[in-house]
């Protein structure tokens, strides 16, 4: 439900329009040394409101920590950090009480719980990441001083698409993202994408995309058979971000249409040490990891809050309607999923790491 | 590790040349009538041996079931079944000791485990997965009772592909697939496939594709938010079986190009019911089912065992060295695939109505 | 670790002198009316400094809803719930930073974690279970709702024991135990505990106890053979308070000198319906309820920290030196572990109703 | 429900009068060397119609394994163990069907599954302790490579009790009491047992007693504040032990009646290391293991099933009735419930050396 992982654990809470979020990572090892600043850079990067291609809500998503830190380490014990919200605004959505957004959770949330919070979505907006990005930066402090960097960007937006690229300086390519609006990682395509983005805003419509993220570092070895698979516990983790709808692994559904012989990655020593030549498996073999950089792509819908007019049904009268989506929204989730894909990524090979042994319990 | 679920639990152990497979189906309702031939239907659907297509291995894959059912009904406590392995030889791996062959999880698995067995790759062999069939058929026959029916078929192997269809019929469908030795629903591509595959086959090569599944009758209201989002779990239930390297919902990738305007599914009143004009989300929104179809796809990579000479490693005098795999193994493994991943489906479907109070404990 | 329950879960987070304590509520059925005085009134009756057999910090123990809960009843998300830290004096454990606490957890955290908070026992403090009574508060409402009370009391205070006592009106009996500064039910008897502990506090000691807790209106069938036994979980909820060194179900260690024949509660038929004469088994048969009050006792042991001289060792010089613990400390800890006693009871009994259907998860 | 723990996880099936009995245990080490000979040691301990204070039901419980060992060594997958049923007589168990055994399981089980197994009490026998004990064989063959030992045995019976006892060798202690048909330390005590639960039998009565367990060698460091305390977790293991009611650690119940300065053992330092001059808190503080011995105890009610004529209802008319048991049951359960709770009590200690990581994953 609202808990994820096994011995590095997170658990989230929070309605879009109610006092705030909040993330409690329980399992962290003592003695990581931690500072709120370092889950505010985190969330910094998710923030709303700082480009043309994002919504106008401002959030400040400071960061309060409640527990788990003291005299600037972790203590072992469960780590709760709130973000507070601030620009509510409700009054848009009074109106959608009773007309379903399409391609949103209003619907299905209300045929199962009966009982919705029709402010701004509630717990299905997309503002519950924020918990899971501040999460996310225990994890990578954590996974940092074991080696381990994970990295995110847009592929794709608009059918706008990078090509294959390498990553060869993980800090250097971090701060390229950061400073690209769309978070891609070619500036020229990333100007191409932003003007999609605009164009599809402009006509009250909105653009999906992909995005991909490598982890590099990755120990050998991370991955717990049958059912909890490195790549199967990273599909459900990604797989739960909204808007996604698909994942894959390496060359993914490339693979349909290769032959073995050009998917087997053949194996080499490279300075003494075994690795793949090529990286078609995207790093995970037989749901363990293979010690190769850690490559996958997941798709985003295009945001499903538009301006223009679609069909719906009014549940009071049960009859049809149509529907024009005021609010506050981005054009394009892409960019703002980028930093929750890298959090959720970071929290799998956390919990991994820990449960193999690879990182030790007590620092 | 390897349980799977939460309500309805599902645990499996065997290796490929050990004594046996077993598979304990915990937490299925009381007084559900079940027969060891309906696992045996099941099973017999995975078998190999029986076509040009697949190994030469020849296991009677007969089920023994050693508890949970009595007077021919479910008791609510665990449902054991053993699968006795039968035809085996280990001969043709005992060179394959000490050379891990690519695309597959030895390696990984020794630096993991430390020890592995080498006959047949041991637990990491497709040889697993007839566990989870045996799972599968419990949970398809609970289904089954409260109008849920999971159907699978090759939607693409070698590069063919039978583009879009429509299930109408799913006894229907499932007789047709059920002919065909790739397992598709469309004849004439079939015997495409078929062809490609003994093409490949004679070139000592392999080849892959992608399996789609449907799943009709889900209720609205399947899914726990946050984390265990129905799509999350399928996600990872799915990614979980060998081979399989990529998984979409609905349009899925597709979803990349495509405007808000066009991705989201109208809302429209059918019969008096709320339903979505189109399917783009595959019948899950915000991580729950809306009661429209469950559409999803996930990629097989080609077989990794082939006849083909390919690069590797020995491990003692840690020397780059060619392989050629013997043994019997299917040039494609697709078709074979196809009832594992109904069975995958059908576990999830059954966890989550459990959960979700769809189903209830006690029948 | 942190999380409690399967589907009614429970996490916690906080430290005794740090920023506040908190308790996450996940899996609470939507449509629940609750509102923060009802978890206040709960939080209240486990404040300290009310009574003179109680420490003297102040804490206003004011909780604040941060989600879940949208006009006044809860959503089926997480209730989040924040009690902030006030009264906090860290000054007086500055010197016992080095010297263990004997019969606190002190040393064993710290060789476990490495690193500790050593103000006011930081987690390991009992003032941790105010989390713990506020998600009691919850699960406590909910059973209400489905006829289920439960309630305890001091049974026995410093050797001063109220022998077999009967409930028959559970409001009546609560205001009477409410009353009681030591919380129990026979106002005579809880006179002379009161004079028990208050010269054993003169004297710079502490006194023990046992708790015993009635549920009733428990249906038949909750509980999850084989290892999820209703008295299994009762047995792990309990002891994991602070203090808290054993529990026994119905007759308990009795029955070791009893026979077959008088341990056996014959079954007689009362009403139409068929009930147990007596109630030796405390309500629960094969780890499953019966349908008669579930009745149990623990045993708290006298508070560790003591105004006494004690031996101990100085980590420093790892040197056995003696030690005199100031701070303010209840004298007997058994009064304020009555409500977490019923918090712990309620917690698994809502989640043993949710598992097994009794509640549905939709009201 | 049927699967205990979280790293070392055991899952177990079987009726009674089923096909047989069965363990797997998952999240052992790879590379421990472990033969069929070693479980079946254990399960040879706790096999029936050995003695005369013993049912006559003779079942040879030989183990199979079916998975998870090669060439000696555990393969870190799961490892399944099956113990045929042999000795089935259901002829007794015919008239129980509809009127319910006081002191068992049977109404409940009924009441919850609604469909019950009634041959000799289904999967709520006691038999069903055998899988307990195999998985507990593999648990104390990793234990002991780490230098932990747990031991059991009868503390008291029909109200013989051999007071306070130090255990000096395990070793000569456990032939000592493996040699007793008590499962007694003191032999002379183990005779007058003996007598009381002859004269029981004889009266067509049954008695019950105090198993009392020691863990050596336990590391300081062991549990999981605040829910998985390892007192709440080893609470939990024996509760879901049949016939278990009650349990203490240390002092336990006496506590109640101690003072603090009285209870509070003193930290002291023995060869240079941080020891307790006394073990009252039974070598755990705060949920944590602190190194000194573990002690506790658990009360065992008498058995269930007696000869002697008791009262209880015929389900059909819904009228009481009387019931006399026949079938073979032991006329006390403390001796081979022994056992049972030292493979309990080795379950919790290796899934939390594995937890802390005291036990790595790979030997």
């Amino acid at each position: 439900m609202n808990t994820f992982g096994r011995i590095f654990r997170v658990t989230t809470y929070g309605e879009s329009h109610g006092s705030g979020i909040g993330s409690i990572v329980d399992g962290c090892p003592f003695g990581l040394e931690l500072t709120g600043e370092e889950i505010q850079i985190e969330l910094d990067r998710r923030k709303p409101g700082k480009t043309c291609v994002e919504t106008e809500r401002k959030e400040p998503d400071q960061v309060e920590i409640l527990s788990g830190i003291f005299e600037g380490k972790t203590l072992g014990t469960p780590i709760s950090m709130l973000i507070r919200n601030v620009d509510v605004d409700s009054s848009k959505y009074e109106k959608l009480r009773d007309t379903p957004r399409p391609g949103h959770a209003d619907l299905t949330w209300r045929e199962k719980f009966g009982w919705i919070d029709w402010r701004g979505g509630g717990r299905a907006s997309g503002r519950e990441t924020v918990a899971r990005v501040a999460a996310g930066a225990v994890a990578k402090k954590l996974l940092k001083k074991f080696g381990i960097e994970v990295i995110a960007y847009s592929k794709e937006i608009a059918g706008i698409n990078i090509g294959e690229i390498e990553i060869k300086d993980v800090g250097k390519s971090q701060r390229i993202i950061n400073a690209s609006p769309v978070r891609t990682i070619d500036p020229r395509k990333g100007r191409e994408m932003e003007n999609a983005v605009l164009s599809a805003k402009n006509e009250k419509d909105s653009v999906g995309g992909v995005i991909e993220a490598i982890a590099v570092g990755v120990p050998t070895g991370l991955g717990e058979p049958i059912f909890d698979k490195l790549d199967a516990d990273l599909a459900k983790a990604l797989m739960s971000i909204p808007a996604v709808k698909g994942i894959e692994i390496g060359k993914g559904f490339e693979l349909a249409r290769m032959k073995g012989s050009e998917a087997n990655d053949p194996l080499v020593i490279k300075n003494g040490k075994i690795q793949t030549k090529t990286n078609n498996c995207g790093g995970i073999l037989g749901g363990i990891s293979n010690g190769m950089p850690i490559i996958l792509r997941v798709v985003i819908k295009p945001t499903s809050s538009i301006g223009k007019e679609q069909h719906t049904v009014d549940l009071r009268s049960m009859e049809e309607t149509t529907i024009e989506i005021k609010g506050r929204h981005d054009p394009c989730i892409v960019p703002r999923a980028v930093p929750v894909v890298e959090a959720m990524i970071s929290l799998v090979l956390a919990d991994h790491s820990l449960i193999s042994g690879f990182i030790p319990r007590k620092l």
